[in-house]
């Protein structure tokens, strides 16, 4: 049996989300839309990382909502246009070998190395850590990333200019592993996403579910429309007539991203600029362009809502077409480290 | 399904050593003459434990050696009396819940906590390693520990004074884990060992591999007598007639522990006091005395050694069975985590 390294394969791209809460406009503009872009031209594997969650995550709150979440959130993906027949969507801790070379990657990896990432320390502060008292587990978040991407023999893997450090690990471990024990693990490449985050409902910061900022793929026209209504705006404008501006204002922001009338948007813009519009009419437009946008994503919801078995099923035909391939790879890790041969000669796990 | 803490049974220990090379006389005092007693009184897990192995051996040379360095364990076992029928003797790797429970562990081990250890700094040093360039396996190292321990849910571990930190460390997660989650793990007793380490042939510090000063449990009659031969003894006697030193001579020392004769002993430490015997007729006693002690080893292990799909099989069997408890014991910590709901959703690993 040869590696798959140099074979004629579409590029392998693994991306995902931790299931931690439903996905908003901000996640569509940051990831989703390209993901969907890419299922056409990629073999596209799409993680559910709960590990990854129970790293920060471990409340009797966040133990009864797992599956809520997970099913949230495999319910947006598929409502964002996921196609199950072109991605699979999988459920991370639901393959074994995840852990298995996880611990064995953890021996390539130098500490001083994931001390220095600047994303895990934001991660420990958020979390309400920090330093030497780190967990481990915090520590070894990149790790596992790493044994997700490598485990799946990924070409690419969509990543934020915050995040291409932690790329930098898995093609290090990569090369560790490969140079210890002969060639493996194809070196994954960042697919390096330079759209700028899309700022909140009240523009403090991006959008986020945390911030309560977020209009969610999941709403409903009604609250599409009261979010949009209570938007940050020019705080300078206290009346029509007053001249706005349009830079930084999110409601033109939004308008720019999702309105696919240019037209309207240009003439918009001058009015406002101009004193000439109220901001209830622009935001009024701007929730009728939210409501058209998020149509077709509610239309897949209620198909799959009224189904909760075809979406576990999806979740089960993905997560096991991905344990295949994980199998596969992380049997040829054995046989490198020679644990193979120990498992041949006493015969279990066959 | 009732967790098994408080249930009554018999206490489990977890005892074991890494496959990396055949085990000595100072083996046997330190640990299997315990363990084989234990055997009749515990319900006695035996771990071979590769993982930890490659924490810190990763040549071709470790590679090609894993399976004879785990089969001369096992035969080592059995030879020492581990009796397959009372002791599950299992291999650590092909219990894949191991992983699996090391990586939640690692969420509640406290990086600084670890950085403490001494026995850690040692294993690093000893492996040319320091500092903050450690690798995270190698941190990890207590972690898996209390993996194996605490998936096995063992009530007792035998520790030598020096590792006594790495089962409180089980501890710790133990109760973390308990604390967070619900109770599940018992948390592991240590069966502290007061008995010193066997000296070496030479006189140098304890006994082992590395140092060239070790008598192997699998050494024939003839290379026992030529190491005794060779042994270090009290330098200042340079002819048979010089008053001798007893105290701290290992040749007087392997004669009390292995020598069962006590007035053979008494009058041979009189005489060597008295300067009235030669080193060569001591000597000669002390390797009719190991051969003697090591007949029935050697008669074991001619026994399966004809016999090698029966060891295979041993450690199939003690595998099997341990892997039954590991997956009962992860069962529920996934319960508890809110993960077995998920797996039970989509209904994959049934």
């Amino acid at each position: 049996m040869t590696t798959e390294i140099g074979a004629r394969r579409p590029k392998r791209i693994l991306t995902g989300d931790r299931p931690t809460g439903r996905l908003h406009l901000g996640h569509w503009v940051g990831s989703l839309a390209s993901r969907v872009k890419l299922q056409y031209e990629c073999e596209t594997m799409v993680i559910v990382a709960d590990l990854h969650m129970l790293t920060t995550k471990r409340t009797r709150e966040d133990v009864d909502k797992l599956l809520p979440n997970v099913r949230g959130l495999v319910l947006d993906y598929l409502a964002s246009g996921i196609d199950p027949g072109r991605s699979s969507i999988y459920l991370q801790s639901a393959v074994p070998q995840t852990h298995e070379l996880y611990t064995h990657l953890q021996n390539f990896a130098a500490l001083d190395r994931l001390l220095r990432l600047p994303g895990l320390k934001r991660m420990a502060l958020d979390a309400g850590m920090a330093g030497r008292s780190l967990p481990l587990g915090l520590l070894g978040y990149p790790v596992l990333q790493a044994a997700d991407i490598l485990l799946a023999r990924a070409d690419l893997v969509p990543v934020g200019k915050d995040n291409l450090a932690h790329i930098e690990i898995a093609r290090q471990l990569a090369r560790k592993f490969n140079s210890t024990y002969g060639p493996l693990f194809p070196e994954p490449e960042p697919l390096l996403s330079d759209i700028p985050a899309l700022v909140g409902t009240d523009n403090r910061g991006k959008m986020s579910k945390s911030a309560g900022n977020a209009i969610f793929l999941s709403d409903d026209q009604k609250t599409v429309e009261a979010k949009v209504r209570g938007m940050f705006t020019d705080p300078n404008r206290i009346r029509a007539n007053v001249a706005g501006t349009v830079e930084g204002n999110p409601v033109f922001i939004y308008h720019r991203i999702f309105n696919e009338d240019r037209q309207e948007v240009e003439e918009l813009e001058q009015r406002y600029r101009a004193g000439k519009v109220g901001d209830s009419e622009v935001k009024e437009k701007l929730a009728r362009v939210l409501n058209l946008f998020l149509e077709p994503f509610r239309e897949r919801m209620a198909f799959y809502e009224t189904k909760p078995d075809l979406l576990d099923r999806i979740l089960r035909q993905g997560t096991l077409k991905v344990r295949r391939i994980a199998a596969e790879t992380m049997r040829e890790a054995r046989v490198k480290m020679g644990i193979e041969d120990v498992w041949k000669a006493i015969e279990t796990n066959r």
